[in-house]
């Protein structure tokens, strides 16, 4: 039963899908760098629609990695933050910083 | 100009969308072990589609990933090998795989 050498890893396999999605990578490297609320992942993704943010804050929030932090205040205060295991994700994210600075070309470049 | 840290990094935005498109990673993955036929490719990924496996295929070939190896026999021998490029994702796929092992759990549990 173990499948993780010649056949697929079904937990290497979700893994990546997971920070994989439709910038979920983004939203988990901002949060990386400290707590931040909601409008402030929102300026920092420019093209990212409220709805695509809140949906991918919803599933990194099911699947562990995210916290939603309400402070009840006038107006309320809502931010995000990761938690331990969302905040593990730094060294593979790294990782995969180091592999693009080095191999993805800096502005993709119209073939004529 | 430097936009690595607080803002967004385009290239590591491209790299986490690319090996992160569905099925990507687990190709490459499947690929680090060694050179492999699209019928291996296929067979070693249960749940894939032809039109699906042929698309990842080409994408990991545009972005200069994986190579496509044409052997002129009788039937025609292709395969698929990583590039350089490619070989060098091995090390933040396998931080991936590390977090993935210890954060990942094991079987879908249905929430009763």
């Amino acid at each position: 039963m173990n499948a993780h050498s010649s056949e697929l890893c079904p937990k290497f396999h979700e893994a990546v899908e997971l920070i994989g999605r439709r910038w979920s990578g983004a939203v988990i490297r901002l949060l990386m760098e400290r707590r931040r609320r909601y409008s402030d992942l929102r300026d920092a993704v420019p093209d990212i629609s409220d709805r695509m943010l809140s949906e991918r804050l919803k599933e990194l929030e099911a699947a562990g990695i995210v916290r939603r932090i309400v402070t009840p205040q006038t107006p309320v205060r809502v931010e995000y933050e990761l938690t331990e295991k969302g905040r593990a994700l730094e060294a593979p994210l790294r990782a995969l910083g180091e592999w693009a600075s080095v191999w993805i070309e800096s502005v993709p470049e119209p073939v004529s």
